[in-house]
């Protein structure tokens, strides 16, 4: 056992995209349990696009994580030593551990996972906030219903591939966008997307008219700026639009883009609604189970984009998620299973 | 009687504010009805701002105003010829009447309208499509809620005052944001507004952090721009935000601004709604039942500034709204009740 726990902290706030002065890198002895509490040997880490908005100042739906403070991450691992009655050494739990290869817990926001019906990092995925995030925002959210015509930016990635996914286990009809050929055949050829579109080489509107000619009725937003503009133009009568995130805006350094084409909402009587998963806690072990089933039958397919490189890998795997390297879930791995 | 019909006809698309050559001047004789017609004498034209969007190019939720035609307008006036079994000579009635003196109808779309249980000008306004557009949008879209902190902008307005004080009706608080000390007086001695903001003096923010401390409800909004941004920072969670218009953007020559601060959206688990009030036709009759008693027992005043000239003097009244200068609904005397 590594008697070190190497750790990844926020230096500095970033103004634009976190630079490596923005992090330092920390060594501690790996900490003892007291009563009550218990220690997890992390193997994998989240990378998560809302981490940028987690590293500003300022109130959000979460605590900004203060400078100083380990990065704020989800992970799963394995305990490895306990003092408390609810977490024995050996069991594998998910919880908001940090950027770190061992935490040190009393329990609060964790829970057990089982790496025998579903890989480690699945749990950081589809089978975690990220599937939770696009269960809820499809279906409480964004009222998908049989026969919609559903856009989904971001469909590469984690939640906006579970998201389009969703909308077709539920009958309606899925367009995903996503940046570049490769990502977009995935879409269409494992995913079962009814189309993709590649932003990067099409002519985003003239696509959506394409796909969507009698408009859209349910739009699922990672992304903003100009994607979310151009989705605008095409809404279908009373259509509904999930503000999950909006990846293309965090690291601007000139303040964000706000969607110049709002006013289609009146013109389509259709409405933006902003979305946070931890609303829905008391709903999760229901949606997993769901999902999970989804997951058996083959309808949902989970992919996890898993990089090594240990825990000082985290500043350029967040640069990668940002760049849209990833297809599925980007995870770090930070120790063994 | 006047022979001749004068009329106000858009001659180019404007852009920007209209300018005078954006308009032409036309005379004909006034029309006869044939069999299943009738003719109106109008005598009050009204001013929405709304008018700016018909006279631009593209789709829209109603078609756009076509060049050479007679500017579209809702308009009260007395029948003065009819051939038509369901208008009697006398009647007065509602309708998208145009901007002129008289006006040959077929029925369609106009209703009567009772000058003894209100002034003419009323029906254009509290009792006429702007009533009930705070009436759909306060209650039906925006789902007020008794408690509920309310804010409306362009307050002093046709709709806002309207808005605000159904709020009252309702039990909420209403704020009111308008430009200058005298609107925002009449917000709070005259229509019982618990606060008004003038956006013109005060620092907009720093007085809603004051008038709202626990955040907004619902957020009515006439205006969109900088007002709907500032009122974005100050959401509750589970906010409501009904998009009603966007005065300050529809002479904008350079695209229309959206609000940058929609993020908050997510923060605030809040929605952004679109909405026209056609929809709500079924309902007309039931909401002005409502209204008139409202009116009636004194709780909802209505006020019309009634400007004379003429409909000549249409392209100066519709400047005149652009720039915020009346107080409540503008109205445009065209001719004898």
């Amino acid at each position: 056992m590594n008697l070190i726990n190497h750790q990844v902290r926020l230096a500095a706030r970033p103004s634009g995209l976190p630079k490596a002065s923005d992090w330092s890198f920390t060594e501690e002895p790996v900490p003892s349990p007291r009563e009550g509490e218990f220690v997890v040997a992390i193997s994998h880490i989240s990378l998560d696009p809302a981490m940028r908005g987690w590293m500003n100042e300022g109130a959000s739906y979460i605590d900004a994580v203060e400078i100083g403070a380990v990065m704020r991450a989800g992970a799963v691992g394995r305990v490895s030593a306990s003092e408390h009655p609810g977490f024995a050494v050996g069991d594998h739990v998910y919880g908001a551990l940090g950027v770190q290869e061992h935490a040190l817990s009393d329990g609060n926001g964790v829970f057990k996972v089982d790496p025998t019906l579903a890989p480690l990092p699945t749990y950081l995925g589809t089978l975690g906030m990220t599937g939770l995030t696009a269960y809820f925002g499809m279906l409480d959210v964004g009222k998908l219903q049989e026969g919609d015509t559903v856009v989904v930016s971001g469909a590469a990635g984690a939640v906006g591939s579970v998201a389009g996914q969703i909308a077709k286990i539920k009958g309606a009809r899925a367009i995903g966008i996503a940046g570049g050929e490769q990502k977009c055949r995935w879409l269409t050829e494992e995913l079962g997307f009814d189309a993709a579109i590649d932003y990067k080489s099409e002519d985003l509107r003239r696509a959506l008219r394409q796909h969507a000619p009698t408009g859209v009725d349910l739009y699922f937003d990672n992304v903003g700026g100009e994607i979310l503009d151009a989705v605008l133009t095409r809404l279908a009568r009373g259509a509904r639009i999930v503000i999950c995130g909006a990846v293309s805006q965090y690291n601007s350094s000139d303040g964000v883009r706000g969607p110049s084409n709002y006013l289609a909402l009146l013109v389509a009587r259709a409405s933006m609604t902003g979305m946070v998963v931890f609303d829905y806690a008391a709903r999760y072990a229901e949606a997993m189970g769901e999902i999970a089933g989804w997951m058996r039958e083959g309808r949902l397919i989970s992919r996890e984009d898993v990089l090594d490189g240990g825990v000082s890998a985290f500043p350029q795997a967040l640069l990668m998620l940002f760049a849209g390297e990833n297809t599925g879930k980007l995870v770090l791995r930070a120790g063994p299973d």
